[in-house]
Parts: C-alpha cells; sequence; structure tokens
C-alpha cells in the first residue's frame, strides 16, 4: 500500500503545505497543474522536490476556480471538461519531461474528484480523457463498494485505475467517507493508526455501524498541510515499514 | 518561404480571428497556448484544424495577461519566464500528442516577442528554456540584422532557429519594423507583394530609406484577423506558388 | 415598458455586441462588472456611452468564470456569493458615481440568473445582498408567473423589483422560456413584434400550448450581438414609439 | 504619527498575514482589492475586522497580476490604469459603504507603488485617478526629498496627499529605501525603534552615510507578516504611546 499526497498548492506568494517535510516519507505526490493551485514556478519546483526523493508523479487537475481553490462544483460541457484535463495534464507531463521524470498517473482534485465518484457522466468524460491522453496514464479514484463497476469501465477504455483509501476518516457502510459534519467523521491518531494497519493487513475497513468493508486500496491518501499532518504520515510510514 | 500565422486567439465565448479561412494557405500555425488567448477548447479545436490541414503546429506563449492579450511587458524574473513559458509549451505539446499531431517550433508572442528581439537577457532565457524542453523544438524570431548573432547564441545552446519577416510591414535601416505610428508603416497591398516577392526571389527587402537590406527569411508572418487579411493571405499564397 | 440590454460584454482585445449601434434605442443598459466579461477599460467605456444616451444603468454581475461567460453554475456558498456580488456591484457603482451617473439596478447575468429564479436559496442570497448594498437599488428578474411569490419576498427585505420579459422567446404554460432545443422556442420576426404588442397593451403572452398567460413586465429584454438583432432592437423601439 | 500595514492580502484559500493579531495595533488598513490580492469575501472580511477596530481604511489598489503578487512592473497604458484604479476603488469603496464604513484614501501597491515614486506619467495618471474619483479619497506615497514636488503636483489636482515613512529600513541620501540586498538595509528591532523615535520627534532620519535627512510623515509603514512582524508593531506602538 502506497502513500499518496496533495502537494503544489502554493500559488505565487501564497504558501500551502509542508511539501519538503512530507515529500521524503511519500510513494506518490499529486501535483497541482495551475487550475486550483500551483503556478508554473511551484509547479517546476514542486516536480524537482518530487524527482530527488524518488517520488512518482500524479497530474492533480481541477475545475478553472483558483479562488475557490477547485472545491466547487461547476457545470462544465464534456467538451470543455476534457479540453481542460488535457490541458492541465499535457502541462505537467512537459514540465516533468524537461526535468527528467514522468508523470504516471491523474488524481482529480476537490469538487471534480467528488463529482466522478458521484456523477457517471462525469466519471465517463475523466476516464476516456485520460485514457485518450498521448501517453498511458492511470487513474486513481477512490476505493468504494463500486470499485467492480469502475474497474468494468475502466476496462472497457483499456485505462488503468489505482484506488486510494483515506486514513483519518470514517467510512459509512457503502464504503463512502462519512460526512465531516458528523460526529466521529475524523479519526483520533489512534484510530487511524489501526484504520492504515487494517487496510494494509486486511484491505477492510471497519465502518461507523461496526461492519467490516472490504475495499481494494492501491494507495492511501495523506495530508501534509500543517505540523500535525505530516507527523501522522511519519507515524504511517513507520508504521508500514515496521510491520507490514 | 513559408506561411506563418497567429492562430487559436479566440477566449471562451470571444471569437477573434478567421482560423478556418485562413488555415488552408498556411504552412506554419502559431496557436496560442491560454496566457494571452486561447483557452484549452479552443486550443484542441485549432489543433484539429491544423492537423486537417497539415499545417506545422508551433507553440505561441505569452506573458500571463489575458485583458491586455500579451501586449504589455512585465518584469517577470526569469525563472518565473522559464517556468511560466515551459507550462505553455507543454500544455500544447501534449494536447497535439494527443491529437496525434507535434509542435515543431515555439514563437513568443506580443510584449514577449518584442523583449526577445530587444533584450539580451529575456532573449537568453526564451532560447534556454526553448532548448532545456523535453523535446526538440526551434524557436522562431524575427529576421534583422542581428540575425546572425542571435544564430550564435542558439548555436551555442544546440537550439534551432527560424527567421520571420513581415509581409505588410516597412523596414527602417536597421531590420526593424517601423513604427506603426509612422507614416508609410504598413505597406499598400500591391507594396506588400512587392516586398513578398523580393524577399522570395532575393531575400531582401528595400528600407524607408531605399536601401537594400538582405535578409535570412525562413518564414513570412501574416494575420488573418478580418476579410482584408484573409484575402492578402491567398494573394501572397498565389504569388509564391504561381512565381516562385 | 423599458427596453434593456445586455452591454459591456467585451473583454481587452475581445469585442462583443454592437454597443454604440444599440444604445440610441434602449432605457436600460446591464453592464458587466468584470466577472463574466467587461475589463475595468470596458465598463468605464460603456458607462460613459450609456451616459451619453441617458440611458438608465444597471450592474450585471455573474459567477466569476471568464472562461464560460458566466454561463456554468457554480456551487458558490452564500457568502462567497454575497461578497462576489457586493464587489461587483460596488466596482461599476463607483466607477459611475465617477462619470457622474448612477446605477440602478441589479439584474444577475447567465447561469447565475437562472439560478436565481429556479432556487429560493440562491435568490434569498442575491436578494438579501442587493437589499444590504450601501445605495438603494431594485432587483431585476424574470417575469413568471411565481411574480407574486417573488415580490413577497422582495417586499420582506424592502427591495423593489422590475420584471421583465423576453421579446423573441416562446413562454411555457408556467410562464418560463421554452427551451432553446424545443421547436418554436425562439419566434420568428413577426412572431417576436406580435408578442412585444401583446405584452405593451395587454400584458400578456400566448404559451405554446395557445393558452393566454398574465404577466407583470417593467422591462423587454433585447439583443444586440449582431446586425439582426441591432435591427430587431430598432423595430421594437419603433413598435413601441408609433403605437403605444 | 500614524501606523498603516497592508491587511486583507490572503486570497480563497491562501492565508497570509496576521490581519487579526495586527489590527488592534493600527490607525490605517490598506486593504487589497482584488488584483494582487484579496478576494470580495476575504475583503468583506478585513473591511469588518478594521470596522471593529475603528481602524481608518485605505484602498490599496495593484497591477493585475495575482500569480506575481503586483510586484512585477506591466507596461499599462494610462487608460488602462485609470481604469483598473478606479474599478478597485469603487469595489472596495462601495463595500466599505455597505458595511457603514468609509474609505479615506488610496495607497498603492507593489510594483504600482514604486513605479508611481520613480516615474511621473505614472504618478499623474494615479494622482489624477485617485482625485478624479467620486468621493475625496487622499493618496499616500512615500515620504522623500521629492515631497514638495509632490505635493505641488497635488495640490494642482486638489488632491490631499499623506505620507509614509518605513520603521525598519534604512534610507539614503536622497530619502529613498536602500535596496534590500545591500548590508545594514533592514535594521535590527533596536535600530528600528531608534528610527521611529526620531521620526516621530524630529521628523527626520538618519541616512546610511550618517546624514540627517527631514522627512515629512503622516504615518509609519509596518508589516504583519510573521509573528516577529506583530511584535515590532506592538513595540513601536508602546513607544508611541508611552514617549510621545
Amino acid at each position: 500500500m502506497l502513500l499518496n499526497c496533495d502537494l503544489g498548492e502554493s500559488y505565487g506568494n501564497w504558501r500551502m503545505g509542508l511539501d519538503e517535510e512530507v515529500m521524503p516519507f511519500l510513494d506518490q505526490a499529486n501535483v497541482a497543474c495551475g487550475f486550483h493551485a500551483g503556478d508554473p514556478f511551484t509547479m517546476e519546483k514542486t516536480l524537482k522536490l518530487a524527482a530527488e526523493h524518488g517520488v512518482t508523479i500524479g497530474a492533480h487537475p481541477a475545475y478553472p476556480d483558483l479562488v475557490g481553490f477547485g472545491r466547487r462544483s461547476m457545470a462544465m460541457s464534456a467538451e470543455e471538461l476534457r479540453s481542460a484535463l488535457l490541458y492541465q495534464i499535457a502541462a505537467i507531463d512537459g514540465m516533468a519531461g524537461t526535468l527528467g521524470v514522468s508523470v504516471e498517473y491523474v488524481k482529480p482534485h476537490g469538487a471534480l474528484y467528488n463529482d466522478m465518484m458521484a456523477n457517471g457522466e462525469i466519471r465517463d468524460t475523466v476516464m476516456r480523457t485520460v485514457a485518450a491522453y498521448g501517453k498511458p496514464m492511470t487513474l486513481m479514484l477512490q476505493a468504494t463498494t463500486a470499485a467492480e463497476q469502475h474497474q468494468d469501465e475502466a476496462a472497457a477504455l483499456d485505462l488503468g485505475l489505482l484506488f486510494e483509501a483515506f486514513a483519518d476518516r470514517c467510512y459509512d457502510v457503502d464504503g463512502r467517507l462519512l460526512s465531516r459534519r458528523k460526529p466521529g467523521a475524523v479519526h483520533s491518531k489512534e484510530r487511524m493508526l489501526a484504520q492504515v494497519e487494517q487496510l494494509a493487513k486486511k484491505s477492510t475497513v471497519t465502518t461507523v455501524s461496526g461492519d467490516t468493508l472490504r475495499l481494494r486500496v492501491d494507495s492511501l491518501c495523506v495530508h501534509g498541510d500543517n505540523a500535525e499532518g505530516v507527523q501522522a504520515i511519519r507515524d504511517i510510514r513507520k508504521l508500514l515499514t515496521d510491520h507490514l
């Protein structure tokens, strides 16, 4: 089970994320492509940092909404979305190539990620676009109970998938994350580490209602926004290295 | 002598340029990359149009200034400019690759083009960036009396150059374009065609002061903004085809 | 019955709308505020043009989506929408004040207009924001069969309303515009003029199913995008002047 | 002598500046207007905070350059600059009015501030624009040895000026700030407090070469970017309150 993290989310003079502290502990870096965060200079810097640490690079494209940080759904047509995705994937792919590294996968950001999971038409556009891109790339999406269906959709397009789970979030019985507004939605560190261990050893999570849910998980999404997040990443990495 | 034209300069709902009417007569299309014009959907459409007509594609990157159409100098650092150029070149290169075509050269737009011609540091950044890009590309710049120096600068970076001249603009004795504010700066159609013929046959232009200036010209820049421009392109193409 | 038109929708170098030809025939100009169209220079130019012709000025705010021309719904929070509206209204209001004219009303643009009509929460945010603005302004919305309800909502906020109808669009039985995709959705010029006359004389429209619908209409929305639109505006103005 | 500080420079999800900690110690808040920083929601929040603390509000307009934080000169025409300034001043003025407070002055930001000080044409455009704005506002600029000339320029336009000095920066003999790249350009806290005291008591600074320079100073520019800056502001405020 790999560790992935959203990185390169600074913009111009604004700093976000402790990228330098987090990068050494990651396997996969989801790098912002300029539409929700990540100006070109930040992108190049982030790509270099990933290259130094041998971290696999993913494109992290978003709706074109800087002020909303890509967290607001936008009613884009399939054609608009396709072009916007190609543009972002291409931008980071070519920048990476210039630095001698390679972009291996695509993980949509924020509202686009949520819309892709919830809406079959949008997921279809995302899948077709990643599959059509000039170089082979896989698509990262959320591990849910619909994974088999998603796998079938992707296979029809000859598209590889990566499924990710969340370390610190409580799952409901459908394999969705419990809304952050609900009690118990975000785990304590102890429960988080327990969830990671269970995922790594048994490929299951225990849901909010106490059921056991099997999930195919290729990667674990972690967050490096602050010192606490960085420490959690260190702890997860240690857990995975020591015991697994 | 080839014909090149700036294309794909619409943006969202705003139309600019008669791209469909112009494309059949061109050899090279300089396609906007989103910073001064050309949203992703327009870019994809323009790339397809170029592909249909077998027109060679060039990246047409600019300063990040949509409202100023890239026509205003911006005091970017060399690092910022490098990243901004890589981002734009990569974006269009990867989109083109997805459509099965290839970006062959880079022609900076507007104020960046002028700054590149006038300022050695900026030209150095542009040259180094194009030379560093992950795929071989040539750089298009203006044919002037400094062409040999520019050639030397590029050769040191193992960078190929393309020199372009302007069909409808009067030259001064230094091989620069006469300012549009000066009388005689823009040729009548008759004089334009005469200048094209002279360039094609003798590789010279007659300057405002009547001198003959030798220029290395690989390509001729034409404009398809309006019906008159389209007709001029047709006439130039006919001239080049019939007599040369 | 007044005539209103969306104006000032150029952006930087891109032209949209025949503002100079249309302005003489209008009563009310809905002027773009920079979020979907209308850079500051275009705004100032449009305000001057309206002032010259004694045309009443309305703010025409939108979702922050230049590339989508404000035509794509965005999931903004009520707080974000409130601030974005205040910003746009204030910007045009202060620019108008500097030119010695005054902004009298607010008409949301595109997707925001549609969302306001369809969604009570968004309409509530729009109404509260216009009512809260530092100067009294009225809100223009679509004349539908829900006008009385909208009137009540506005009265509770001490907000004045203006209702607008569309000259060239066919209405359904609920007082909504027939989708443009349906046959008969857009009237011929003859039917358009008949609809205008009926609205002006009887305050009714004949719906797609032949029913007669009573609408409170303060203003008629017309379009000056092209020569045909301009001629239609001239004809409507003549009709209103001659016969009414 | 008042204390002014740049505030409201967050943007969307990105945080910048310790506005809440700084505001209680200020007399004047220079609030970003959306072109270099400060989305509408941040603006409204900042205006409310200033209002709560009874801090005088100034508009802090900039070149339209979000990614460059307004720190890069842009070759705008006088007309473009005028419109861009009016737009920003109007936006914040109308938002403030809606909250029941008032914008009293304008202080240009970053590269625009520097260009205004160095370039008479740009200063003329800025002065004329602030003087033309629909409501009386004063203009804040840097206290230099050219203050008398600036005063004359402003008086001819019936424009009031505010002159500001910098607490922590070393001055050269022309009353300019020593470049940050030079040794001794930024004072230690001890020297900073000495400079403040000298400015407050004697209206002079001691230059890098040891000369004494008389400056008309209405306000002192301080910075609240980090904890150290906040502490410096507290110390300056204490110094001004206790001893002066």
